[in-house]
C-alpha cells in the first residue's frame, strides 16, 4: 500500500458517512475510488487493500467493497490480477507520457476535454446576435396577450404559420398550421404520442434496431413494448413491419438520416412503411432530427409528404439552433390532433411564448435559412476533415448528411477503443450502446462520431485525438 | 319560427355532420345555438322548434336536443316558459339599447371585451425593453454549454443562484441554490410533486376549501384524493389537519394571500401547519403565487422559513412578469430533491435556457425589483379605485395584497350577477367555482375580482362595467 492510500483512506470515512443505505454506500465508495484514480490522487499502480480488510477498516460489508472493486475493474480504473491483488490502472502514467501535463484535475465530475459524442450541434455556432435582433423585433411587435397564459394549446400561431411555410419549402412536409403542435423538444413529443398510442390500446411500437435508448425508454415508460427492425444500408427494413404482427400500432423511424447508422431510407422502404400504415391503420412517427443538414445530394424530403394522414412529422430546433431552446414541433394527422392536445392536458408545457415569437421572426426574416446554410458549410468541412483523417484506416459511412458518421472497427475492438479514448480525455460512443437489446442483427462494431459536437477551436485537437485512438 | 331560424337550421345540418358520437353531437348543437344567440344570428325572441320536431328534423335523438336546450336555458341564452315554448333570450336587445352597437360580432369564440377574471397580471406591464436588455447581456455572457442539453436537471445555476438571493431577501425563504429546481410553472411543479407523493404512498392531500380547481384536478390526476380545509378570515384552518386522519400526507396552502378569499395565514395557523407536518412527517406545499404584491402592511414572509425541511416553497414569474415565460421554481427540503428530479425524468422539461439566463440577469441587475415596485404601485392604485368604486354597495375583502379582491354579495345573487355581467361583455368569476365539492363550509356568495387583469387603457371602462353589474 503506498503512502497516498493512507491519506485517501482517512478522507474516505468522511465521504462515506454522508451516504445513506447500502446502495448509497457502494455508490459513494465507487465514486470516491474512481475520482481518486482519475485525478491521480491514487497513483497508477497503487495497490488497494483486500476487500476484506478494507471493509473491516470502513466498518461496512465486505460485499460492498468487492462490488465497488468489480465495477471499477470493469470500467478500467482498477486492475485485478491473481497474485498481485487490486491496483490502480496505469492509465494516468499514459497520459503524463503523452501530454506532459499534471494528472491532478481538481474537483470531481469534470467531463473529458474532447468529445465526439453524437447528438449535439456546435453550440458555439448559436447565432446570438441574429437571435437577439429577432427577439427585439418579435417582442416589440408582440400583442400583450402573447405574454399571458397560452390561449391555444398548440402554441403561438405566429410560429405555427412560420413553421408550416418553412417545413413545406425545406422538407417537403405537408404542414397546415392548424395541425402543428409546439412542444418542448422531441422527447416531450414522444412522451405525448406514447400516451396517445396507449389510449388507442396500442401495445407495441416498432423501432429501428439501432436507435436511441432514451427514446425506447420513453416509449416503455408509456407502457409500450418496442420491437426492433433490422437496419441496413437502405435504412430500416420496413417490409418486415407486417411480420411483426397486429399488436404493433406504430413505427418510429429516422428516414432522412438513420440514427445512428446514417443511411437514408430508400424510396422502396418508404413506400413499404406507408403501405403498412395504410393497410393496418398504423402510424409512422418520423423523427426528422437533422434533416436540414445534407451535403452531397439533393435534400431527402420528409416521408410525411407521402401520406400526411398516417405520418406524424417530428422536428426540433435542437440540432439546427440549440437544444437549450427546448423547442420542438409535431405535424399531426387530422384525427390525432384532439388526442395529442388532450394528452398535453390543461397544463401548458409549451415552451416560452417569447422564444416562440422570436423563432417565428427568426424564420420569417430569413435568418434561419442563413444560419442553417452557414452551419451546413461548417459541418461539411468537418465531415471532409474527418473522412480525410481516417482514410485508409477504417471504413466510414453515413456521411451524406447530418452531424455524425459511422467508423467501422475490427471485431472485438469497439469497447477497448472507446475506453482507451476516454483515458486520453476523448469521449466517444460505440455502436453497441444504440443496439436494441432484442435485435437479431449480426453484431457490428463501430464508432458513432458526432463531428458537430466540438467547438471550432477544439476541432483540430479532437480530430487528432480520434485518429490517435483508432486501431 | 322567424325567418332567421330557417337559414340557421339549414347550416346546422352541416355543422352536426362533423360531430362524432352522442356527446359530440350535443356539444356541437349547444355550441351552434349559443353562437347563434350570441352573434345575433338568431334574433332575441326567436322561437325555437319543440325538441321533438327539431330532433326529427335533424335526425337525432330528442333527448340530445332537450339537453342542449336545458343547458342554454341554464346559461341564460334561451328562455323556456310554459305556453310560449323555448325562445332566444332578450339580452341582445339589452346590449343594443345600452351601447347602440351592432350585436353581430363575426366569427365565434371571441372572449368578452372586458375581464376581471383573476389569475393574470396586467400583460401590458411586461417590461419589454428591460427584458430585452437583460437578454442581450445574458446571451453575450453565456458560456456555449448553456445552449446545449441541460447538464443539471435542476436548471441553470445562474438562475438558481439569483433566485436564492432574491427569495431570501424578498420572501424570507431559506433557499440554497442546490435545492432549487426550475420548472415550467406552478402546474408543472404540482404535477411533479403529485408523482413524488404517490411514490411515497401518500393517498390524500389537504387543500383549502376554496382553491383553484385546476390544482385539485392535477392532484387527482396523480391519483391523490383532495380533502378540503375550512377557510376563514385567518386563512385555512390548519389546526384541523390532524383531524383529517393519517392518510393525508401533504397540504397545499396559499399562506401569503389565500386564493381566492384573500386572507393572510395568521402566525398561529402557520405554527399549526408546521406542527402537523413535524408530528406526522407530512409535507407543506406553499404556493406563493403573488407574494411580491403586498400593499398596506409589511410583507408577509413565506411560511417556508419556519421549517425548510418540511415545506416545499413554490413560486413563478407568472404574476410578477408574465405567464407566457413558463418559468417557475421549487425550493425543496433536502430529502425531496432526488425524488423530484427522478419524477422529472430523463426528459428535460425545464424552460428555455435562454430565458433562464435572462431572468437571472434581470434579477441580479436589479431590474426585477424595479419592475415589481412599479407594478405594485400600479396594482395598488387599481385596488384603491376598486375599493372606492364599490364603497357602500358591497363589502370588499382580501385587499391587503395580490391582484384580486373579494366582493361579498347578497345570498342568491352570485350566479345571476356573473351571468348578467357576461351579457354586458364583462367576464367575472364567482366564489362558487373555487369551492371544493366536498367542503362543509356554509355557502358564501361573492365575486373574485382580478383587478390585475385589464390593460391600463381598459381599466376605467372595466371598473364601470363592474359597478353597473353589482346589485
Amino acid at each position: 500500500m503506498t503512502g497516498s492510500w493512507a491519506t485517501f483512506g482517512a478522507d474516505l470515512h468522511v465521504d462515506l458517512a454522508a451516504a445513506a443505505g447500502v446502495r448509497g454506500l457502494r455508490a459513494a465508495l465507487t465514486e470516491a475510488l474512481r475520482e481518486a484514480a482519475r485525478s491521480g490522487r491514487l497513483a497508477p499502480g497503487t495497490r488497494l487493500p483486500s476487500s476484506r480488510s478494507f471493509a473491516a477498516d470502513l466498518g461496512i460489508a465486505r460485499n460492498t467493497v468487492a462490488e465497488a472493486y468489480a465495477e471499477l475493474v470493469a470500467e478500467g480504473w482498477l486492475t485485478a490480477r491473481q497474485g498481485s491483488g487490486t491496483r490502480v490502472a496505469e492509465r494516468a502514467a499514459v497520459r503524463r507520457a503523452a501530454g506532459g501535463r499534471q494528472a491532478v484535475r481538481g474537483p470531481a465530475r469534470r467531463g473529458p476535454a474532447y468529445s465526439l459524442v453524437p447528438g449535439s450541434p456546435d453550440l458555439g455556432g448559436f447565432p446570438r446576435g441574429a437571435w437577439l435582433a429577432a427577439a427585439r423585433r418579435a417582442l416589440t411587435a408582440a400583442p400583450n396577450e402573447a405574454f399571458g397564459y397560452a390561449a391555444d394549446a398548440r402554441g403561438r400561431p405566429e410560429l405555427r404559420e412560420a413553421l408550416a411555410g418553412y417545413l413545406a419549402r425545406a422538407r417537403g412536409v405537408y404542414a397546415d398550421p392548424d395541425r402543428i403542435v409546439l412542444c418542448a423538444g422531441f422527447a416531450h413529443a414522444l412522451q405525448l404520442l406514447g400516451r396517445v398510442l396507449r389510449g388507442r390500446r396500442v401495445r407495441e411500437v416498432a423501432v429501428e434496431g439501432y436507435s436511441l435508448d432514451v427514446h425506447r425508454d420513453l416509449l416503455a415508460g408509456a407502457g409500450l413494448t418496442t420491437r426492433p427492425l433490422w437496419v441496413d444500408e437502405a435504412g430500416a427494413r420496413t417490409p418486415d413491419l407486417a411480420g411483426l404482427g397486429p399488436r404493433v400500432g406504430a413505427v418510429l423511424l429516422t428516414p432522412a438520416h438513420q440514427f445512428p447508422t446514417g443511411a437514408a431510407l430508400t424510396p422502396a422502404r418508404r413506400a413499404a412503411a406507408v403501405d403498412w400504415a395504410r393497410s393496418t391503420g398504423g402510424l409512422i412517427l418520423e423523427d426528422d432530427y437533422d434533416g436540414e443538414f445534407r451535403y452531397d445530394r439533393q435534400p431527402v424530403g420528409a416521408l410525411q409528404g407521402l401520406d400526411p394522414d398516417r405520418v406524424v412529422y417530428l422536428g426540433t430546433a435542437s440540432k439546427s439552433l440549440a437544444p437549450g431552446l427546448r423547442m420542438g414541433w409535431m405535424v399531426l394527422p387530422p384525427d390525432l390532433l384532439e388526442e395529442v392536445l388532450a394528452a398535453k392536458g390543461a397544463v401548458d408545457w409549451t415552451s416560452s411564448a417569447l422564444d416562440q415569437l422570436t423563432l417565428a421572426e427568426f424564420i420569417t426574416s430569413g435568418a434561419y435559412d442563413r444560419h442553417v446554410r452557414g452551419m451546413r458549410l461548417r459541418y461539411r468541412r468537418r465531415r471532409d476533415d474527418l473522412v480525410a483523417a481516417v482514410a485508409g484506416r477504417v471504413p466510414v459511412s453515413g456521411i451524406a448528411a447530418g452531424l455524425h458518421a459511422v467508423l467501422d472497427l475490427p471485431p472485438g475492438t469497439e469497447r477497448s477503443i472507446v475506453q482507451a479514448a476516454a483515458w486520453q480525455d476523448l469521449a466517444l460512443e460505440g455502436l453497441a450502446r444504440f443496439r436494441h437489446p432484442d435485435s437479431q442483427m449480426p453484431p457490428r462494431e463501430a464508432l458513432v462520431v458526432g463531428y458537430g459536437t466540438p467547438a471550432t477551436s477544439a476541432w483540430a485537437p479532437t480530430l487528432a485525438a480520434l485518429t490517435a485512438a483508432l486501431p
